[in-house]
């Protein structure tokens, strides 16, 4: 029997399709999971669509692979990848290489990298987006590790990654945890995405008083535009929905509580530690877990509220699209300067524009907007923030007066827009010459003696607030 | 020689400040440092005030000490404090106890705690707020560790803590942790104060066009009413400063990027694994982190903002300090519910009522307001928010109109006022009836069929989106 190319451990709905999607492309998969049979149905349903090697135990998944192998790990994250990996270590050889395809956080993922290579094997963190569907017809792949491993393993990924515009969506991130880093990041910005898109709905519903079905009109027109994307794409299909057994609008039986599984989460405690502020995703996250709690918002529930219900004016419609435009761009610049910071900290050397490109296709924030973004880094690979790129400045100048009547609308009649106002507090705090930050510098070294700088000299300074008031040098 | 009741080891200003206050209070107090020098000079210097046993190793430190022995550390936070802790352990007994009066993170704390706890010691980490001024004056005090080591320590804590209307600012807030959980979050409300202060000083003077000094005047009014509190009343002296060199405001000399020494950042880090919305505290540790960047908002200087530059109307001041107000309401409530939900996790059973009652005095946040909140705890110790209790539901349906002005004046001007616009989304989104959230969760089971809940019956439901778009039970 001959050897396999490639292989894949777990062998659940991800897994499976993604082994699936290397046997369609011509690779022989070697597949393994704890439980046999799903291993056997996998190859009784799909054996048609390639080839398949499969193995019931790890040992003899190990030995069906070509040398240097490469095994694809694709197991809940978790406590479980450690024993996988310490399982499939033990069975190879310095050269070989061990990919771990779950949303592992990007830290676990630089231990367990550093500590394969000290045993000459390469470990392999990778992002994977776009759910069941892309796994199997064309995921966004984002692979850290050496580049030694991505010799070997890039052509295979770029071949089942998604194409846009024939380029695949999938280059080598960088090393040891910059794949799942960048993973994370994106996964955030997806939160902040989907808190925008639900501001919006929420509003316009609210304000205008009109049906979610004639929401996802709406959406639909807007994704005709600069929005265009796979998330506005599919709010119309949700918003369309209507519920058989009621009759009722789908989003109105649907329980009103967002759940996570922590990439949000990560990428906002990440962002603390860098020091960058990610606002839109902080909101996002929060909001979600905000409305997880039943019992304080029955509690709130009889809070009161403004007199004003509803606005005139269908302008209101555009002024939101712009709105979402602009926070969406703020999202964005955020998040990739979450990257840069990221990629300073730790010596990855990301390219930034590469990451827009392969968030093209395959991937859940996939967008036209992406293009507009990678242009921008191509046009100054070290721009300080995308908000300063001229076509996004210019974007954001065009957008700013509809923001700010749709923050002021939303504040009027009571309906929550964290997103929107939360970005937009970013926008004028970024554009601003003077913060009030030397207000809270003033009041630090008041109650704490934390000094202060000057805007006119050098040094650090304490003023001495319980004696004479005088400045000292500090 | 006597031995001393409680020894300090570690005498920059805080150590030396506290083991001063406690041998003003009549206890004979062993004093320890590093570099020996330092407690020579203490001794030479503040002798007359009480009994000092000093000591030039630890050996002699713990010697000196009656048994069981109460040592506190005041050393920076992290490995310093570990290599400390493990000396002293080496020299002491079962039943002893070793106090850790450091900013430690809670986590670190729980740890040492765990490990001394097995080897017969106590570890008592105590958060110590009030600065250089409360460590000798009368400081909060927060210690957590064991009932035992409370009753040996508690009475003496007391007695040199801050009183206000003759209670002590101390109590056993919980087990292991606890203590240095809450004084993370009286940090992280600290953050938030000062951003909403910082806002309201920041917006009044763009709209209004008056000076430093003239809202100086303001905050001292403030001070006399709902807001009277140390922060507000430390900001009318630091408005009021002029720069001697150059004759302009001290605001306006000073470097517009303000600091953080990591806790507002923890406390965020924290109730993102707690899944506790603290906006407040995120978007004031996000402002910090935003004005320190200059490379950024210098390439974002030239970012279109509104046409309108000002305001008319004297009536925006009473509006900004019912904003203020609110906004302070929320800002503790959310980091109330993060004590709640840290209490639950850990098994903490911490008194909510009684943490309001130790920040009345000693600490940077003091203030009137917290009497109210003891209040509200006193009238439902299951609050389950703070918003809900009666007297705050008033003061925000009375502020609720004014708040709304001053945001959309915010945003209408271009000032950003983060702070206050995500308080009022946290209040808007609390009070909502049915959230977006329901959008959200349509999404997520779109893409990644992580299936919703029903608003009408058990269970969890996914709908065939690529199929026939039928509802199935998940």
């Amino acid at each position: 029997m001959d050897l396999a190319d490639i292989g894949v451990t777990g062998l659940a709905t991800m897994g499976r399709n993604l082994a699936r999607n290397l046997a369609r492309h011509g690779y022989a998969v070697a597949v393994h999971n704890r439980t046999h049979s799903r291993t056997q149905q996998l190859v009784k349903e799909f054996g048609g669509e390639g080839t398949f090697v499969p193995s019931e135990d790890l040992a003899g998944f190990v030995a069906s692979l070509k040398r240097p192998r490469r095994a694809i790990i694709m197991v809940k994250a978790g406590a479980g990848t450690d024993a996988v990996i310490d399982q499939l270590a033990a069975l190879m050889e310095p050269g070989d290489m061990i990919v771990d395809g779950g949303n592992a956080h990007y830290a676990d993922t630089r231990r367990r990298e550093a500590a394969l290579r000290e045993r000459g094997l390469h470990f392999v963190g990778t992002g994977i987006s776009g759910g069941e569907e892309g796994a199997l017809l064309g995921p966004s792949i984002m692979p850290g590790g050496s580049a030694e491993s991505w010799e070997a393993l890039g052509p295979i990924l770029q071949d089942i990654s998604a194409k846009v515009d024939g380029v695949p969506c999938c280059v080598h991130v960088g090393p040891d945890g910059a794949g799942h880093f960048v993973k994370m990041v994106h996964n955030g910005i997806e939160y902040s995405d989907m808190q925008l898109i639900a501001e919006s709905y929420d509003l316009l519903r609210q304000a205008l008083g009109v049906t979610p079905s004639e929401l996802a009109g709406v959406f639909r027109e807007w994704n005709k535009g600069d929005l265009d994307s796979y998330l506005i794409e599919i709010t119309a299909e949700v918003l369309e929905q209507v519920d058989a057994e009621t009759g009722r609008p789908f989003v109105d039986i649907v329980v009103d509580q967002a759940e996570q599984k922590g990439t949000g989460r990560w990428t906002v405690q990440s962002a603390l530690d860098l020091g960058v502020p990610v606002t839109g995703i902080a909101e996002a996250t929060f909001a979600r877990a905000l409305s997880g709690h039943p019992e304080q918002r029955a509690a709130a529930a009889s809070l009161a509220g403004p007199d004003l219900s509803g606005v005139d004016g269908r302008e209101l419609v555009e002024d939101v699209r712009q709105a979402l435009y602009a926070s969406k761009i703020v999202a964005y610049a955020q998040g990739f300067d979450q990257m840069a910071a990221a990629s300073r900290e730790y010596g990855w050397d990301l390219d930034l524009g590469a990451m827009a490109t392969i968030w093209r296709g395959g991937c859940i924030i996939r967008a036209k907007f992406l293009d507009r973004i990678r242009a921008a880094y191509d046009a100054d690979p070290h721009l300080p923030t995308l908000l300063a790129d001229p076509t996004f400045a210019g974007a954001l100048a065009a957008a700013q007066e509809s923001w700010r009547r749709v923050v002021t609308t939303a504040v009027r009649i009571g309906v929550p827009t964290p997103g929107f106002s939360s970005a937009l507090a970013y926008y004028d705090g970024l554009r601003r010459d003077r913060l009030p930050a030397s207000l809270v510098q003033g009041l630090r070294d008041y109650f704490g003696a934390h000094t202060y700088r000057r805007v006119d000299k050098e040094g650090a300074f304490h003023v001495d607030w319980s004696g004479d008031r005088a400045e000292r040098p500090a």
